[in-house]
């Protein structure tokens, strides 16, 4: 049953799900060390009231909250976390002593601003939830999860392992991030002449560097396996670019493009 | 003086340099094989009569254009091209027989959409219209040229060379979407999961492939210089995050975000 929540972290995310379970679940308990809102947060009870935790602290913390945050709950509860990369903790779920019921989620959604005074009751509306089984769980953890999922107003959708999910998040999320990092910086003065191309290419390059360097540096592994193939692909465009025979160089970008 | 002004090519930039003169001109000839736009065209005269003829086919038509419309000026007119990329185009006029009063101009607008039936005599308004000094011209050319651009509505800037032009180009435009269509390879079976950043990163991946080819060959020395100096960005991104120190990741970034 999905009864009592509690959520560990009042940020954008953890608010914005703390605002979109209102009133969908007989109990929210909401703890952050920053943030006071008592009108969400129906009793300041500990987590061992709670049928599901989801953590949603900043990325650089969570794995550490993970062990903490198990030995307060309830043996048949279930802990979720909202992480953008799931290495880290994975590996703190696999480290805790006790069989914990473990379910992985990251929902698709964010905006350029932060904190708690920004988060929003529909920023999870339709928005695909990326779902994880954990190490240790079983089928009411699955279903607990995709209650979860739908009381917030989002689609859950299943991946099999973090690996997957990581190089996911590599490829669509973190290599553009460092690609227009990259690329701006190799613009150098030439950036005054820049049209709406070069803008859009290079918006995430505007994104807040610590919270960059905190999801690159946590899933280091696959960006970098990402960044090779994009060396890759980019190298096989320079080639075709050299050799400059158009009906070539016009499959490739054809190819490149579907 | 800027009295008789012809317009070769009416697609979408031709089309809109002729929309935005209509009225501020005394007399405008507009010539294309595959458009009649008889309110456009004060006459079905021949180039022998303009002041200033503007070169505005396609990248790839447009230097073969140079010669024969330079016979049909008078000795005394200018020529101007709006080609992208400019080293064909001063190719083309260094190769003339006789002297031309020639500059070049890039007008820093334009849509996703093409030809004369999106062309908007508001396209050019407060934009950038680069221009150039020809291998041949003087100082009323230049005159010329500035009175030509703020007729259309644009802010003329002055840049030194074609060399120069095209490796701007080739930095803030063309590698931009060398990159995007390497993106959108790489992350192959992950696209599904993508969110606003890989979509703002990919957008000008979806640009006609021809037009891309077009350009990106026509500039394809100087492309083929930014992708180097990216990959070298690239490679010092890689290795501080191989080296995984957060302290000089994040300080790579700030760097590269500046």
């Amino acid at each position: 049953v999905l009864h009592t929540v509690g959520i560990v972290g009042l940020g954008l995310i953890g608010g914005s799900l703390a605002k979109a379970l209102r009133g969908r679940v007989p109990r929210l308990i909401g703890v952050d060390p920053r943030v006071r809102a008592p009108e969400l947060i129906d009793a300041d009870g500990p987590l061992s009231e709670c049928d599901l935790v989801v953590l949603a602290a900043p990325l650089s913390r969570l794995p550490a909250l993970v062990a903490p945050t198990a030995r307060r709950m309830r043996p048949d509860a279930t802990l979720m976390d909202v992480a953008s990369v799931k290495g880290p903790v994975f590996d703190a779920v696999r480290k805790l002593r006790r069989r914990v019921n473990f379910v992985s989620g990251h929902p698709m959604a964010g905006t350029e601003r932060r904190g708690f005074e920004n988060a929003r009751a529909d920023l999870f509306q339709n928005r695909p939830f990326l779902l994880i089984p954990g190490p240790t769980w079983g089928r009411r953890t699955a279903q607990l999860a995709e209650r979860f999922v739908r009381a917030i107003g989002a689609r859950p959708v299943w991946l099999d392992t973090p690996q997957e999910h990581d190089l996911a998040m590599a490829l669509v999320s973190h290599l553009p991030h460092a690609l227009a990092a990259a690329l701006f910086k190799t613009a150098g003065s030439a950036r005054p002449l820049a049209g709406p191309s070069f803008q859009d290419a290079t918006r995430v390059s505007h994104s807040p560097p610590r919270a960059v360097a905190d999801f690159m540096l946590s899933n280091r592994k696959f960006l970098l396996k990402a960044i090779g193939r994009f060396e890759g692909s980019l190298r096989e465009l320079k080639a075709a670019l050299r050799r400059g025979r158009r009906s070539e160089f016009l499959a490739l970008l054809k190819r490149f493009s579907t």
